[in-house]
C-alpha cells in the first residue's frame, strides 16, 4: 500500500542540551532525562523532494515518509492514516474558523498519529514488549498498532477513565489496568516496570517518535492550507507533544523552503481543573509545577504533570499566544453548540479549543476575520452524552402535534 | 471548500418501470411505488471529464460531482467526506482481503454518504422538515447534515436501539423518538405523518438521492484500485441501498468507458435471525417476505422488509453473487479476531462481512487468492464491548510478573 521513499533521518538530539545520539538505536529519554528529538538532513532533502511532489501523493500520513523516521516500508503497520479533514465550524465558531478533525484517524482521535510511528520505529529496533500510561486513546491506538505487528502491550488508566476507552484496548489485544490515581500515577508504574527491564516505556515524550507523528498534523495544515500557516491554533494540551511536533514541523517545512517565516499564534488549552501550563506560563516560568487534585470532564487533558513542559511553554511563548484554561461548563456548552448547530460532535478536549477560542476571541488575543484551527482530537463518539429518553407507543394514539 | 463543478443529471426514472420523471423536483417513490433512480448524460459527460481528472482531484466524495445530482455547490452541506481508506485484514481475513473502512466518515459510519447527499437535495428542493425510521446510524446522519443547514428533523428509531446512537441523534438536534417495535414500524409513522403533509419522508429508497450518495463507495473502489474492481464485494444487507449503488455505480463507470465489464460477485450478508433476502434468494423469488421475530446482535441490518429487495436480488444475482447468513456467534467471533489480530475493530455489521467471508471461503464460493473487499459500514466504537475488569491498587504490594 505503501510506496518505498529514503528518510532524511540524521540523528537524534537531546532537546534541552542538544546532545546528539546515534539513529537506529533503541532510545529512551536523554542521558539528561529529558525528550530526544528526531534531526533529518533537510538541506540534502530540499535538493531531492519537492513541496508539489509531496501534495501530489496519496493525501495519507505516508506522504511525508522524507520526514518520518521510518527506513523500511516493511516496518510500516498501518491501519489507514488518512489526511484529516478540516471542517468549518461557522455558527458555532465563526466564518474562519476551521475544525481539523482528527476523530477520523484509526482508533477514532489523533493518538494514532503518533503511536503508528512510534509502533514502527519499535518493530524496526525489534522491540518486543510496551507499556503505556493513558487516559484512554492513546493506549487503544498502541493497542491497535501493536496488536497488528504482534508485539506485547501492558496498559495502565485511571480507574475513572471511560469504559469505552478501557473495553476498547482490552478488545485489541492488549492487557490493561485500571489503576487507582492519576495517569502520572500510572506513569510511575510503567517507569517502575521499564527499570526492572519488564517493557519498554512508550509514555508521552519518554520515546523518540511519537512526536514525530504527531508532527504530521503541522505538515498536513500546511498542505491543506497551500503551504501557509493559519492566523491561530487552538490545541488542546495535555502531555502536548501534538503542540511541540507541530512546532517542529514548521520549523522543518521553513528550513526546507516550503513556507515562509511567519507562524501562528499557538493556544495551548487547558481545563480549569487541571491547568499547569497555564499556571507556568502565567507565572513566566519555563516548567510546571504537578497541578493537585486534578478534575475535568476533558479526560484527555487531565495530565497533571508534562515531561515537555518546558518545550510546550518555549513554543507558545516564541508564537506570541498563549496558555488558556477553560471551565467544564464552558466546554460543555462548547460541545453541545458545535452538535446542535454545526452537526459536529466534538471530544470534550474539541469543545476545550472552541471554548478557549471563544474567550479568546472576547478578550481581543484573536479577531473573528483571523484564519483559525481548532483540534478535535478525538471522535465525540467517545465520550458520555446526555440521555434522551423520549419513548413513543405505536400502539396508542399519537399526538403528531407533539412529536 | 468545494469547486463548482457541472452535474450531468438529465432526469429521474422508475426503477420497476422505466417511467421518466423530472430532475429538480421534489419526488419521493414512482407512481408505481417504487424507488426513483438518477440518470446522467453518460455520452456528454465522457466527451468532458475523464477519469484522470477525477483521480488528480482531492479525494473526497465531491470529486465525483458530475455523477451526482447536486447541481449548485452552495446546496452542499459538507461534514469533510473524505475518501475511506482500504484496510488489509491479513491474519483475520487474509493476504488478499481489505477492508474499506467506512467508520470513518462524518458521524462514523457509510450512512453519512447517502444523507450529505440527500440533504444537500433537500436543501436544494426547498424541503424544511424531514423524518426517518433509523436502526441508529442514518439518523445520526440525517441530524448532522440537516441541523447543519438549519433543516428541522425527527427520526424513530426502535425501542431497544443502542444508547450511543440515540443520543448522538439527540446532540446533533434531531427530536429522537424511541418506538416499541422495529424499523419498519418506525417508518410506518414516518410514512403516515409524511401522508398527512407533516414532514418529507426520508426512509430507505423513498427519497431518490441516498442511493446516489451511497454509490461513490463503488466509485470510490474503482478509483482505489487503479480502474479496476475487485473478485468478491461481501456487504452488510439491510435496507441494500450501498449494494445496489454500488452496482449502479459499476453500470455508469463502464458506460463512461472507464472501467470494463467484469464485475465482483456480490455477496449480500445478512444476520441469521434476519435474513429475508437470503430466503428470497434461496427461493429463487424477486421479491422477499417480512422476516417475522427479527432479531440479531448487528442492528444495522435488523431490517425485515427491504424495499429495494427485487433490486438487491437483481445486483447479486447479475454479478454470480450470494445472498448470506451468519450467526451472531459467528459475526461476534469475526469482530473479536479482526481486533486482536489485526487491531481494526469492526462494527457487527463490518464483523457479519468477515464471518461471511470465511463461510464463501470455507463453501469455495470464493478463493484465498480473489481480490476481496469487506464493507465495515460503521465505527466499531458505536457498539457494545465486553467488559475488561482488571484493577491494580497501585499502593498494594504490584506482583509484576501477573501483568
Amino acid at each position: 500500500m505503501v510506496e518505498h521513499r529514503p528518510t532524511f533521518v540524521t540523528n537524534l538530539e537531546c532537546s534541552l542540551t542538544g546532545e546528539v545520539y546515534e539513529a537506529d538505536q533503541v532510545h529512551g529519554q536523554s542521558s539528561a532525562g529529558r525528550p530526544l528529538l528526531v534531526r533529518y538532513d533537510l538541506d540534502a532533502m530540499r535538493t531531492q523532494v519537492t513541496r508539489d511532489e509531496i501534495a501530489a501523493r496519496p493525501t495519507d500520513l505516508w506522504r511525508w515518509r522524507e520526514l518520518l523516521p521510518v527506513r523500511a516500508t516493511t516496518d510500516i503497520v498501518s491501519l489507514g492514516e488518512i489526511e484529516t479533514p478540516l471542517v468549518p465550524l461557522l455558527k458555532a465558531g465563526g466564518a474562519n474558523v476551521l475544525v481539523k478533525d482528527e476523530g477520523r484517524l484509526p482508533t477514532g482521535s489523533f493518538k494514532a498519529r503518533g503511536l503508528v510511528m512510534a509502533v514502527a520505529m519499535a518493530k524496526a529496533l525489534g522491540i518486543t514488549r510496551i507499556a503505556m500510561p493513558t487516559n484512554g486513546n492513546a493506549g487503544a491506538a498502541l493497542a491497535a498498532y501493536a496488536s497488528r505487528c504482534g508485539i506485547e502491550t501492558i496498559v495502565f488508566c485511571p480507574a475513572d477513565t471511560p469504559e469505552i476507552n478501557v473495553r476498547e484496548i482490552a478488545m485489541q489485544g492488549a492487557r490493561v489496568w485500571r489503576v487507582n490515581g492519576l495517569i502520572d500515577d500510572c506513569g510511575a508504574i510503567v517507569g517502575e516496570g521499564a527499570r526492572q527491564g519488564r517493557w519498554f516505556d512508550f509514555s508521552t515524550l519518554k520515546e523518540p517518535y511519537r512526536i514525530e507523528g504527531k508532527k504530521t498534523m503541522g505538515l498536513e495544515l500546511a498542505a491543506q492550507l497551500g503551504w501557509t500557516l493559519p492566523k491561530a491554533i487552538f490545541y488542546p494540551t495535555g502531555g502536548g507533544t501534538g503542540l511541540i511536533g507541530m512546532w517542529k514541523a514548521f520549523a522543518e517545512l521553513e528550513a526546507l523552503g516550503w513556507i515562509g517565516s511567519e507562524r501562528p499564534k499557538m493556544f495551548a488549552v487547558q481545563a480549569a481543573g487541571c491547568a499547569p501550563i497555564v499556571k507556568a506560563f502565567e507565572d513566566g516560568v519555563e516548567h510546571a509545577d504537578r497541578w493537585e487534585d486534578a478534575h475535568t470532564v476533558a479526560a484527555g487533558i487531565r495530565v497533571p504533570r508534562a515531561v515537555g513542559d518546558f518545550l510546550i511553554l518555549r513554543a507558545v511563548r516564541e508564537s506570541g499566544g498563549r496558555a488558556l484554561a477553560v471551565s467544564d461548563a464552558a466546554i460543555l456548552d462548547a460541545v453541545d453548540d458545535a452538535a446542535r448547530q454545526d452537526g459536529l460532535l466534538l471530544c470534550p478536549e474539541g469543545g476545550a479549543t472552541l471554548a478557549a477560542y471563544r474567550q479568546a476571541l472576547a478578550d481581543g488575543l484573536v479577531a473573528a476575520e483571523d484564519s483559525t484551527i481548532l483540534f478535535n482530537c478525538a471522535t465525540g463518539l467517545k465520550y458520555p452524552m446526555p440521555e434522551a429518553p423520549q419513548a413513543l407507543d405505536r400502539h396508542a394514539l399519537i399526538d403528531w402535534d407533539a412529536l
